[in-house]
């Protein structure tokens, strides 16, 4: 057996550990890096908590590192592995897997160790994304995302209403409350940002009506929100529901005609003849 | 070929690129105003900032004449191309072209150029309503708005006990919180702007229940809100699905016109015929 | 003509204006005591904001009065109009009828005048009651109150659920956030109040978490809220929907057995039969 | 008749009342111990109402007792008469019923009667759970717990998609806020909660965004939640509604068995025989 061969064959191996998701060494390699992520965000997280910071900052460090070199490896690994390099190399999660481990090496031979720069930081959290790689496996995921994506031009169209909404209710207020002193609507967009916290329901406090014609647009605002926020839940509703029907309705019966049959009929529910 | 025939070959092109939809002149035309109305609607925004408007005051001025004497020839243009002038100039979208570019000459030849007015930023802002005639071209506008047009009177209903209850909770607030220092619930008016607040879960904060009674009645009518906020939800729900359905039926009966039969039906359920 | 002839019949000619809500009589009195009340309340409110009060005060109580006394006229006619008189006066309405009208002159002759009694004005807002004797005139109430009666309950389970949950997570905020400086988490009920506004997506941000752990107990709170809130939604739309098809759909074919005929079927759609 | 005997009759006669809900003695038990239950509750959480605590505390302290014992006899007799006792005292419900009476005596006998250890008053409140027990009277229920119970999977995949998005608004509003003086962005995990506040539209107010750059990412990551709130509702609304088709179809057929035939079904879809 030669060189080559055997090296062809550790290749096969970590191939079938790395990219396949069905055999068991491939799902143990999917769950310890679900978790690596997991813990390397959360680790990014409480680093910038001050009290932690202070306390741990060499053992989150040291945890830090120990994530960046895994998943470098693991990254070379995909690159050596990967049938087309260039093609994973550049592709969204090809990005997203460099730019969570490479620039730490940047920053520490360029700032010698210290990892404050906030870029960093950011891309340290796009390992986030490579969360995303493993939904697919979660069965549910697909029904929402199909149902969101049927609904998407009715849902730009409520969009468009909501900003609509927003900016003329916004303009009023302006022109209402930017008068009053200590008034917090000093511009349009200030005061379209008023009116999207309001019609969404939200409302943070920061920004009240402090008079009574405000108050009175206010709550116009607030009852029309109430209605339109009914439009995107019975869009999605009615595209989860017509996305079942499709799931459990199947063909017309070829004898009778009769059509609506359960996903699981073997005969028609009306004449008895076979399907 | 005499001048008058060239003028209207000019009019027939030009009417078919401001008028009509479907053509490439039409579609770049409308492409192109809805570009101007967002941009000039953006300027008008930005020159109410006053830090912006402080540095830039000059070129929002410069980029806003432009867009109004855009908007200007556009609206003597239709005048001049369209067969009923008088019919359009007083339509909803005819007042709406003309308010958004006229006074502006009026203000500059009386104020003297500085359109500090108020009113006639307003009227600027009432460039917006113009986006509303295209969205006719955005498919699914059309089921939202019949959804809620079919369920306009339960809607009406809705808002109705929406009223009521906030009224009632409202004059509860007063008689119970208004006693209390600070307090304010100065008015039966403010205890509804509450009640509404509350009621629609926005909950900004500026008044806010200081007596555990007020407490109470406050945690009801957020309950109460709750259950009824489940309402507009459930009736635009089932509308939008009705109108799904509606879309599934078949053509017409061939014999009595008859629209809307189920997708199964083989014969009229008017008259009997065989579809 | 008898004397006793002559009011027999004012009485039935005033009967079927009062009472009888078809004839044009009827509508036109309804309608108007529709605006009497809207008014009435209106002016009740009204007195409530000092700024009006203190210029107006002669004027609404002239105002006030004369739709005491209208009220007062017409609980009159009814009691002696109504063939159960005693029935009437002890109903529901009957009441309301009564006490928003009567107290007023008790005020006025023990207090000289002087309708500063906040009794007399929570009972002259009762009169919004009456509008509810109006609601089934509206197209589309029933349907929503069938749904919500439908859904009764499964609502009632859904707010225990929210109470239980409300309870659990204002109980451990309470023992979380009390020992805080300046906390106001004083005591449980406090602490539920805070649970129920959360939940509930109200947020007024008069009590907020001031401890991480109270932070985190907060976000798991709104999200469990989040998921549960979909549930009196799902609840009312599914009615909604239901009662939509026990509207659509109709009996069996006598012939062919087939069901869910839409409503103005006459003949069955899969077998050409009459229904 | 034997003495073994006669206690025999009155184990069986108490198991009748304590375990069985059917019978009218056990109803009656269930609904004494509901309300025990409640009220126990209730006293718990004015004790820690300090202007109430201060003035009945002997009498609180005194109703507490008697719930505590009435909870100890039922506690014993549930051991007693129990065919399995240790499967019972190691059941949830058992840890339950032990844990909401026995510590009492313990902090009693340690403490010299104070109960005014926080550990005993929140043992106390878990005789919240003991309600659990008795839900499944109350019908509807079962419901919407299947509906929940079904959309399990696609809730868990809408509740990472939240924490998703949180996390990266989050970690955006950090970096973009914590810079302003008196910014309450001190670390990511706060960002993640202002994110979570705002996109299920609670809006304490407590943290609102001072930068522009910060209040447009807000209103992004507002309108996305808005869409998003929509996903929960469709998900529970459309299982609900698949419930009650499953609910509309009816027997098992007779030849093979088979549940869940559609309204209008005359063959059965697995075996074709007549239903």
């Amino acid at each position: 057996m030669s060189d080559s061969q055997s090296v062809d064959g550790i290749r096969a191996k970590l191939r079938e550990i790395i990219f396949e998701a069905e055999t068991p060494a491939g799902k143990a390699f999917d769950l310890v890096l679900l978790w690596f992520v997991l813990l390397s965000v959360g680790v990014a997280m409480l680093e910038t908590v001050e009290a932690i910071d202070a306390k741990f900052h060499h053992q989150l460090e040291g945890i830090e590192w120990f994530f960046t070199i895994a998943f470098t490896i693991e990254y070379v690994l995909r690159l050596w592995l990967s049938k087309r390099p260039w093609k994973y190399a550049t592709s969204f999660y090809g990005i997203v897997d460099m730019m969570s481990c490479i620039p730490a090496y940047l920053v520490f031979f360029i700032a010698g160790g210290e990892s404050a720069f906030a870029v960093v930081r950011v891309l340290r959290l796009m390992r986030m994304f490579r969360i995303l790689k493993m939904v697919h496996y979660v069965h549910g995921a697909e029904v929402i995302w199909h149902g969101l994506a049927r609904s998407k031009e009715k849902i730009a169209v409520f969009f468009f209403a909501i900003l609509l909404i927003a900016t003329i209710a916004g303009t009023l207020m302006f022109y209402v409350e930017s008068g009053v002193e200590g008034s917090r609507f000093t511009s349009i967009p200030m005061s379209i940002y008023y009116a999207i916290v309001s019609i969404s329901t939200v409302g943070y406090g920061d920004m009240v009506a402090q008079t009574d014609l405000g108050r009175f647009i206010t709550t116009i605002l607030i009852l029309t929100g109430y209605a339109v926020i009914a439009v995107p839940t019975g869009i999605v509703t009615s595209e989860l529901i017509k996305g079942q029907e499709t799931d459990k309705t199947t063909d017309a019966c070829p004898s009778c005609g009769v059509h609506g049959h359960l996903a699981d009929a073997t005969y028609c529910r009306r004449c008895g003849a076979k399907l």
